[in-house]
């Protein structure tokens, strides 16, 4: 089966690693799978919060989604290597370099390499590409778009960039709005919307603004999202009333929105099918229902990799 | 005294922090001292030997000169920082990525912050500047050029990079002839001319070929050195016919020259007023006389801080 996941970071990249733990592990009738196990999962990912730092090009989601797919990521932080060290970043902050974002070792690599690839002409999505085969990822893993697309946040204080609202200040800012920089003109990158023609396209429980919105907003991807033939489902990142990470409560409240998931099954009705909801939030099931979603109800909290995998199969058996 | 050093890498190094050591210390006469003696030493180093690695901008000499002035150096190796981790490199070899050339993790935030400056526009002088600051270096440290120069090596295998040649083959290579590329249309970087007319003009024990002749080869350097109206010393860097450091002994005679502080003296001629030789070469002293060449002989090994500043306070009284 071909499957297509839209992701922002860490929800993205741990319902990423279980689709590639339910797809790749050998199933039982094994005569039957794909030949090649490694091309059935597609995973786009948000560049809206890329950013450059000490002139290098930083792609946070990817990252994320790369780390925990080659399973090198922290999983306790959630971002980032596994055994970092910060000698790089002392010895920036020592030559007076501004180190509010924190930078190890072993990720610096990576953004060196992706920063000489893209000063020599190299797409971001090419650049990707050499970075996922070099881990050993075996899903294609695609940047929404290879052209400039950055989500700038207003907010109180003014427009801020991303990574100054979300590191910097610590998403504390309440957000009036958002703007995708650079959107109108962007094109999806080469392959994202034939991916999105898969049997099953999965929107992953990723911040529907930060990560999902930026996503759709790169034209043609919406469009291509509604008239997509496969199976459309997506999993809410509200459960409870609470995001699971980051500050997606705070944004659907401030934004208007109801802060659930019947909340962010209302943003998504009309692009998917069928709607996820956690089991704690059972209640809602009907209310969902009632926008013409089909409604299925499951623990969504995935924890390490075994929750990963098991929602990820619950997923397949949607399509 | 306004004191000028011409240097390149290891020896470069050592003497500028010698004479920085001298000329910084309060002496005896305080009141009598220049109001900065920040400002009393310029180092104008080579740039030859830069590259660019990993999509980042190497300077091997300027950063030895800077780190040996902040004495944060390596003394025992004689290049790098002390204290050095490699984990950004191990990470880029994971990645796939020729590490030959060893890039410590602290090392590399200089070539982080140098390229990000260059490429947002600043002057490799100004980078310079900045980093030098940053460090607390006092003296004044100029690349020979702002502009691309790049020494090329001629050996029985063809043409080579300076840092393949050197660091990549180890300086195996039997070296035929040199080209410096790009120094035609070289411009002397702002202030390397001006230095030129300090009191004291002193040639650094470094690689005559390596080092001195790419600082020469900036048009405008060799006639100001010539019409220098200061006095103008060379250190050999040949001590009993071998070289202190690195492969000036196998270039000199590969290029048909004599390989003694002679052979040296006889390059220099006409360049500069006084050659230092050691006193292990005292015999030769006659023979560099009839040269037209001050002589002056004593104990050029420098060592550790204290055999630097010893031999710095030398030169100064030869001015």
């Amino acid at each position: 089966m071909n499957v297509t996941l839209l992701a922002g970071g860490v929800g993205g990249a741990r319902l990423a690693h279980g689709l590639d733990l339910a797809l790749g592990a050998a199933p039982a009738n094994a005569s039957t799978q794909t030949s090649s196990p490694a091309q059935a999962l597609t995973v786009i990912v948000n560049v809206g919060d890329d950013t450059e730092l000490h002139g290098l090009a930083i792609s946070p989601d990817i990252d994320t989604v790369l780390y925990t797919l080659a399973e090198l990521n922290d999983e306790d932080r959630g971002w980032g290597l596994r055994g970092e060290s910060y000698a790089t970043l002392s010895a920036l902050k020592d030559l007076g370099e501004d180190t509010w974002f924190t930078l190890g070792d072993r990720d610096l690599a990576t953004h060196i390499v992706r920063t000489a690839r893209l000063r020599r002409g190299d797409p971001l999505s090419a650049v990707t590409a050499h970075l996922a085969a070099s881990m050993g990822v075996r899903p294609r893993v695609l940047p929404a778009t290879d052209d400039h697309l950055a989500t700038l946040v207003d907010t109180p204080s003014g427009r801020l960039g991303f990574q100054e609202y979300f590191v910097g200040r610590q998403h504390a800012d309440a957000v009036l709005g958002l703007h995708f920089e650079g959107a109108d003109a962007a094109r999806p990158a080469p392959g994202v919307l034939d991916a999105l023609a898969a049997e099953l396209v999965v929107l992953a429980p990723s911040n529907p603004f930060l990560s999902i919105e930026p996503l759709l907003a790169v034209p043609g991807v919406r469009q291509a999202l509604t008239d997509a033939p496969g199976r459309r489902v997506a999993v809410s990142p509200i459960v409870g009333g609470q995001a699971i990470k980051g500050p997606a409560a705070q944004i659907l409240e401030s934004l208007g929105h109801e802060v659930s998931a019947l909340g962010v099954a209302r943003i998504y009705a009309g692009l998917v099918d069928v709607m996820v909801i956690d089991e704690r939030d059972a209640n809602l099931a009907g209310a969902v229902a009632d926008l013409g979603l089909t409604v299925h109800v499951t623990d969504t909290i995935m924890g390490g990799p075994p929750g990963r995998e098991r929602l990820a199969r619950e997923l397949l058996a949607l399509a």
